[in-house]
């Protein structure tokens, strides 16, 4: 693609980057050192007027998506309250890519005008401004995903699913940063910087979709789309505070996207899958039920058949299952409190929860590593190479050569995974022979972490290797009785996972304040194909937590 | 496994399979040569009380279900009636690999009494005889798939699908013949010999289900598995004159069954699944609909969630596309003309039938054949080379060694694949962009032929590459007033496929009589996962095929 150096084309991106920024909606400064907590300064900057600040702040997608079919807001004004926002959001956090925001605007008042002359909209996602990790193609514009040698090289069709949003209506107005390669959990390239935490910029934003967790932490998007092969989706999510589903693949549309992978890569080894990240639990319904009703499968045939109501039911009685640990890292103490009083919670109001214990859990982590492993990152690396690009810190160390594995150990893997498959049937029983509904379990073993710092994606990467269906679903603040726990004395130490874990909890080796100023998240997990099982879960136990937590917070913290 | 000759292995295996069947089950005398049509022997020999013979000649799958339901039959009465006529199926056709007859009735023995004690059944299968493909392992019995070293390994646990049907309350009491290595569409190893059509011995029995096709030809067997990969479910229905629907994969329980493939090669490349092979279309929705209503994911880990109901709907006014060719082998004139009666017929019943042309489909068959040679054989060679086993003829001069694929040139073909995929999207919608809900196609460009002529597998493993649903369906017998077509004067030879599929046609090469006594068939394909929506449409076709035939017969033939 190009024999430049991969400096000189970082700055023509960024450059490029930042003069489709108005001049209007540029910061006049920005302070030096940020403060801990940037979402502050988005008022403070006087660029959104009131109003503008209200529809960014005070609604989520399935409340603009009402208020604009009944006519109180237009399209063009929700489309430039969230663009003028992305582009202080950009200014703070470095969460962008690409910036579509004149042609996003454009098309508002199209589909306003649209509206206005037919009186029918498009659906549920007419006129709702919906940001894109930037591995997705929008025709015209790059997908660089981080590596310099991808970057000015626009592509020249839209992924699928670009084109069932805007067919839906949705306002495609940016694409957002991810870390090179997307093989991070730390979103950082040479070409747009590092993202940065909005809440608390000790902490890392997480990744690959960090961009997408940033961005929608500042509400500079109200639904943004990630990708998530290992947790892509869930760690931004936990990282920001925020809703994310990992739906099973075959359930959104994934094809025509740059994944800096060989031709093909992709179908022979674990496959990726998009999902929305958002500010509420209804709001991952309006994604996923919009898209399944948008009958995807005619126009992406890697997409199964079925429309939402196909996807699963709690039904009246569900059944609860709690997985506390892996088995590789054991959760540090604030992430096993925030479970057992989720647990407590559901408990309380009638929810049933069973223990489940699965040994065969642990195995998963190592299998779904092996095959992230398997094509030695020769093809990353070669990308890297032709611009003299160096690895980003997250990378260093971790991406080096190595052989490729032959078609007969892939097939190795395979089996080996299909053999765990069937043993991993067994968690969704109960002792009686019940079927659990949902399990929750830890997103990480640790809180959000420092930057570069985010250590054992087992918790997450092992529903990938199952193709279940997981999101992720914010608890509550970090608060100063959190500092306090230790692991059990004779907690034993379960391995280098959970050595690297441990030192995330130890005074020694952490500043424990780091995590104030951050969220506790859990995970809820459903087996495969289930998302709208999964989300009924999910926004169950929403409620309870947003109803208990109040009450809970004067009782227990 | 064995360092013995192929041969004693042979030998031991078949007169094992002898020893099995009980001495009054046995015919006295088998004329040499075989009349034409062998099926009148079994009523002939009198081993089958008049009871028994209406049991098996009488009777669906569905129907006998109503009747053991009813108590009008017991299980153990309907099963010793399919033992039997399974075992003078064998003595004529060849069609058996295993056989279960005597704990088989014990089984129904005790289904009857459970049925009695507790007034309850186990479900539709409740007590019904069902028959499986070789590859499918019953604990206890070998799955030799036709090699001679992988006999005398008797299954240490069931396959998926059997654990299912068993719980179901199916009775297991043979499984089927099938070719060596199963790559083959005519069903000859040297374990067992070669499966011979029941109505034509002159004609091929199809394969690699083609112990299935032959037995339920025989009703030996009132509804039989196979697996298909290529058409090895379509093709032994079509020969036989069945019905039989090759599923989606992820359908049907397919774990646990011997392929003969090194540990996990099935996940590289393209996947087989199992289907039923019957007397009757509602047959077949009967094992769909029961096997999809008994959570199968719950125990597969390979099967995709959703019940019957969620399998895609035919609607009210289903709109039908032809696709008359592959664009690789032309149908030879009788494949053509059933094709044209069958849309004549719908559409004199009001069902809208529009002509679908699609490039991209001549390019299926060669991109299928290229996963099919993604190992180079060198497997099941290795296993036939054990025991010092030659290749059984359709095999010889076909299955050579080469160079295995590479991951990254298997990755290409995942490319090619996903592109073809997609332009393949192109055929489910009309000029005026409505949806197709089924195409009709032919099995294949020539009716069925003389043994070990087969040609042309494109027409089925098409629908493989592409993960469709897909089934065959008789449409009347072969007629003397189909001998005397002719391809029109000026249609171009398109390839060596319709080169060899021409001298199935041209009468210096074959004796067409040969095709008389010979049932021809069309095939239903609906898109993937859709297999109620592909039921659905078989059954009105063969509804208004049964209606509109006999009128047919007098106006046109």
């Amino acid at each position: 693609m190009s024999s430049q150096n991969y400096r000189s084309i970082a700055q023509k991106k960024l450059s490029n980057l930042q003069s489709l920024i108005p001049k209007a909606w540029r910061l006049p400064s920005i302070p030096s050192p940020l403060p801990l907590d940037v979402r502050p300064l988005i008022a403070q900057s006087n660029i959104l007027t009131a109003a503008e600040l209200s529809i960014t702040s005070s609604h989520d997608a399935t409340s603009l998506s009402q208020l604009i079919h009944s006519k109180a807001l237009t399209s063009e004004a929700v489309t430039i309250a969230f663009c003028k926002r992305a582009a202080i959001a950009q200014q703070l956090t470095n969460c962008l890519s690409e910036v579509l925001f004149l042609p996003a605007i454009e098309q508002a008042r199209a589909l306003d005008a649209e509206y206005h002359r037919t009186g029918k909209t498009r659906g549920l996602l007419h006129g709702i401004p919906i940001s894109l990790k930037d591995t997705f193609k929008i025709k015209g514009y790059d997908s660089s995903i981080g590596i310099a040698s991808l970057a000015e090289n626009p592509a020249r069709e839209n992924s699928a699913l670009v084109d069932i949003l805007i067919d839906q209506g949705a306002i495609l107005y940016c694409k957002t940063n991810v870390p090179q390669t997307l093989m991070a959990l730390d979103s950082m390239s040479h070409l747009f910087g590092r993202v940065k935490n909005p809440r608390n910029r000790l902490v890392t934003a997480g990744g690959s979709s960090g961009g997408e967790g940033a961005l929608v932490a500042m509400r500079g998007s109200i639904l943004g789309v990630g990708t998530d092969v290992g947790g892509s989706i869930r760690i931004p999510a936990m990282c920001n505070g925020l809703y994310g589903i990992k739906p099973s693949t075959q359930r959104i549309p994934f094809s025509g996207q740059e994944l800096g992978l060989l031709p093909g890569a992709d179908k022979l080894g674990l496959q990726a899958s998009a999902g929305p990240i958002a500010t509420s639990a209804r709001d991952c319904e309006l994604f996923l039920k919009v898209l399944a009703d948008a009958k995807p499968w005619e126009k992406d045939p890697g997409v199964a058949f079925g429309g939402w109501e196909g996807q699963g039911d709690l039904g009246k009685k569900p059944l609860f299952g709690i997985l506390r640990t892996d088995g590789n890292a054991t959760p540090l103490p604030p992430v096993a409190k925030v479970l057992d009083e989720t647990v407590r919670l559901l408990r309380q109001n009638d929810v049933e929860v069973v223990e489940i214990e699965s040994p065969a859990f642990r195995k998963c982590q190592s299998l779904a590593n092996s095959f992230f492993g398997m094509e030695g990152n020769n093809n990353m690396l070669d990308m890297l190479e032709k611009t003299g690009e160096p690895l980003i810190p997250w990378l260093s160390g971790r991406l080096a050569r190595k052989k490729p594995l032959g078609a007969a150990e892939i097939g190795k893997l395979h089996a080996r995974k299909a053999e765990l498959e069937k043993e991993m049937l067994g968690i969704w029983k109960d002792k009686a022979g019940r079927t659990i509904d949902v399990l929750i379990c830890p997103v990480a073993p640790h809180p959000v972490p420092e930057i570069d710092r985010w250590n054992g994606v087992g918790y997450t990467s092992s529903f990938v290797l199952l193709d279940y269906a997981a999101g992720t679903l914010p608890v509550r603040d970090f608060v100063e009785g959190d500092l306090h726990g230790e692991l059990p004395s004779d907690a034993q130490v379960l391995g280098s996972w959970d050595k690297r874990n441990r030192e995330l909890w130890n005074q020694n080796t952490v500043d424990r304040n780091v995590y104030l100023n951050t969220k506790l998240s859990v995970q809820v997990v459903a087996p495969r194909l289930q998302e709208r099982k999964l989300y009924q879960a999910m926004a169950l136990i929403d409620e309870i937590l947003r109803e208990g937590g109040k009450e809970m917070d004067k009782s227990k913290l």
